[in-house]
């Protein structure tokens, strides 16, 4: 550690799970940490809204006032760790106008406010460090920016919600329904505050819109990212799956066709031998291709105080150092627009009468135009017992999106037809 | 990019596949790199002792004078691409010695002489880029110094020699023989120069000297990786593996001990649930366990021109960009030692009387302290066909490596013993 390189002092806002772990982590062992950073590191403010913590960093002052914080000039970095849009938006802000460095988790104000804070913290000359608000632990803002800054990406497709892949993984190891895994998720504390933004994909849409902006140089845009989330998934639908020799993953992706980027986020068949197929829990995976490496996959703790905290750290050791990326990438030539890529699909519909039912269905999907690789066996079909003994199953070819909907919606309205229609994308992951 | 900051002049030591790989990533795309690198970047000079290559970057000098390239006014960083030992070493001392930065992929010269070249460079304040050492185009190191600057790593453990991958991969997927894999992975370019090294796991021990150094901060030294390749290796042995659920992958493994830090490479039983055990062929993978993120993994292409030549570019864009890590951590404290923890084992003996000599080898197992976990059932044992007819497989319990290796040698003295006893090591990855 070089002596003559005055300490680091971190005001950091917020004190739910991740800021406790980032206090744990840099407390724990502060010689090390001052050792990484190149100069003595110290937490000398912190502000929440909610009570004082019971451990706080010696010397460290607490107040509620987070505008004060930002303001102190003892405050050389400012760690936004509040979550949700305002005040966190205002106060990233007013740091960049101060000409702090600014280290954040928030993925939902970078995915609404990206373009204009990285202009005003660019216009100042500083960086913001925001590796903490996609994958968790995993480092894949870092991989992303530096590590294939000089490579062509042509996709990035991954498990970026930990919530929903706890979810899922239950409802197929264990046959949980989706009320009871979201149940459990919810008692072991992985369920964000407001449940709705992981089912129903809204986080996992922020984090695509991030990763989409880094990888292409496009605005940061979420209002772009197609959405789909998990409330529709049944338990059945992972259970015909894996006969089928897939299992329901929830993915972001982001890829770049000829003419524009598709950014979306969906329910998917995975083929179990895929390694994405393979990550189940909490547990986060990114997979990227590039046109230098090929496909590289990060797999990490994708939620948690101390993974997400290590993130936040990570950022703060990179600005003690002085080696923070400035600049974002600046192409600007694509443009996003909503998928009509094609994509072959699962369907599973329930009918009362099944023979005669599947003949229709399958001459509406005819006279679509949408074909049929496979449809499963009936007697895979009565292995399943009486509550899906009256259903069909079956992978469409390749079809556009908008053409398999306007077929689903035909299919549901055949009277024998019980219930809602199953219809989940397959993504072999080729 | 900001065309007030000078340019960034490359000279590049040896014209192998990852030269040429370099050459096609900073030659196709000029205006995109040196938007990446905040300024022009070019290559103004090339040396090598063999020819002249087909393709040149436009401007740039080629020479057979590798220490002029060194000491070239115009060349500001040194990219060393020879490999092996010697020049390599003296050419980047020359270069940290005139104070240009280096980017090397040269793990022996790192593994052999890192400290004080590490020394040199922070004396003249310098760094040395080294992604491309380990892990070919995943950004590994950048991860461990980076990334995981301020966790606390307990283990990293990993496939990090895409040759011997791809030949057990043949031959556990293909029935080939260990021969026939070589030959054919000698035809497709994946065993380098000198096969051995990757064979007998020196290229692999390199890797681990490498990361453990980072890890913890101890001493580059190679001569401390406790050793062992994969031709003893037998077909019948993934065989009998697959049978038991494993797969068998040659792993590189440095974890930190009470009092000190174990590294070693050895062909392992891996269980085929674990996600080291799904990589195949050339592709890496590294699994590094830390005390904020848990397990971390990272998987991508091991080899090849232009994942490794990324890596290069990686480290040629934190030079340029002014972000790359100066300092080694030196904590000095940890001391490697040859492993001594206990493991259990998959052993395998072929003899003539089975049954008389299954009680023989139980009993002497049993003498020496060591408990059978698994025996493979006859039948199981018989479906492999004749070849294997008269084998003895089973998985001990934990047991130290020297009890076991001498036990081996009684085994091996039983004259009903034919052909060579089989001893891997299983790796369960908890």
């Amino acid at each position: 550690m070089n002596h003559s390189v005055p300490p680091l002092k971190l005001g950091v806002c917020g004190l739910g799970t991740v800021a406790s772990g980032l206090i744990e982590l840099i407390t724990q062992n502060p010689a090390r940490i001052s050792e990484r950073a190149g100069r003595p590191l110290s937490i000398t403010r912190i502000a929440s809204r909610t009570p004082r913590p019971a451990r706080m960093p010696a010397h460290a002052e607490f107040s509620t006032d987070l505008a004060a914080l930002i303001d102190d000039p003892e405050v050389d970095v400012v760690v936004e760790l509040i979550g949700g849009v305002e005040p966190a938006h205002s106060l990233i802000e007013r740091a960049l106008e101060l000409g702090k460095p600014v280290v954040t988790a928030n993925k939902e104000v970078l995915a609404r406010h990206g373009d204009a804070l990285f202009l005003r913290a660019s216009a100042r000359g500083v960086p913001i460090g925001f590796e903490a608000s996609v994958g968790g632990g995993i480092p894949i803002i870092k991989a992303v920016r530096e590590s294939l800054g000089g490579d062509e990406i042509s996709r990035i497709v991954g498990i970026v919600n930990g919530t929903t892949n706890f979810i899922l993984s239950r409802m197929d190891e264990d046959g949980a329904s989706f009320e009871d895994a979201l149940a459990e998720a919810k008692a072991l504390g992985y369920a964000e505050a407001v449940p709705d933004y992981d089912i129903e994909g809204v986080d996992a849409a922020h984090k695509v819109a991030i990763l989409a902006s880094l990888a292409w140089g496009i605005p940061f845009d979420v209002g772009e990212v197609h959405m789909q989330g998990i409330a529709g998934i049944d338990r059945d639908d992972l259970a015909f799956a894996r006969r089928l020799g897939y299992v329901v993953r929830h993915l972001g992706l982001a890829q770049k066709a000829e003419t524009h980027i598709e950014t979306c986020v969906f329910p998917a068949l995975v083929p179990k031998s895929n390694l994405l197929g393979s990550v189940c829990g909490v547990t986060n995976a990114v997979e990227v291709t590039s046109r230098a490496l090929g496909k590289s996959l990060f797999i990490g703790a994708g939620a948690g105080a101390l993974p997400t905290a290590n993130s936040v750290l990570s950022d703060v050791l990179d600005i003690a150092n002085g080696r923070s990326v400035k600049r974002l990438p600046s192409h600007g030539r694509e443009r996003v627009a909503d998928s009509q890529s094609c994509a072959t699909y699962y369907l599973r519909a329930q009918a009362d009468d099944k023979t005669g039912v599947l003949a229709r269905l399958t001459d509406l999907l005819a006279g679509q135009g949408i074909g049929i690789d496979a449809l499963l066996q009936p007697e895979i079909d009565a292995a399943l017992g009486s509550p899906s003994a009256a259903s069909i199953v079956l992978i469409t070819h390749a079809t556009e999106e908008s053409r398999m909907r306007q077929a689903v919606s035909r299919i549901q309205a055949i009277p024998e037809i019980r219930g809602p229609v199953s219809l989940i994308r397959v993504f072999e992951g080729e």
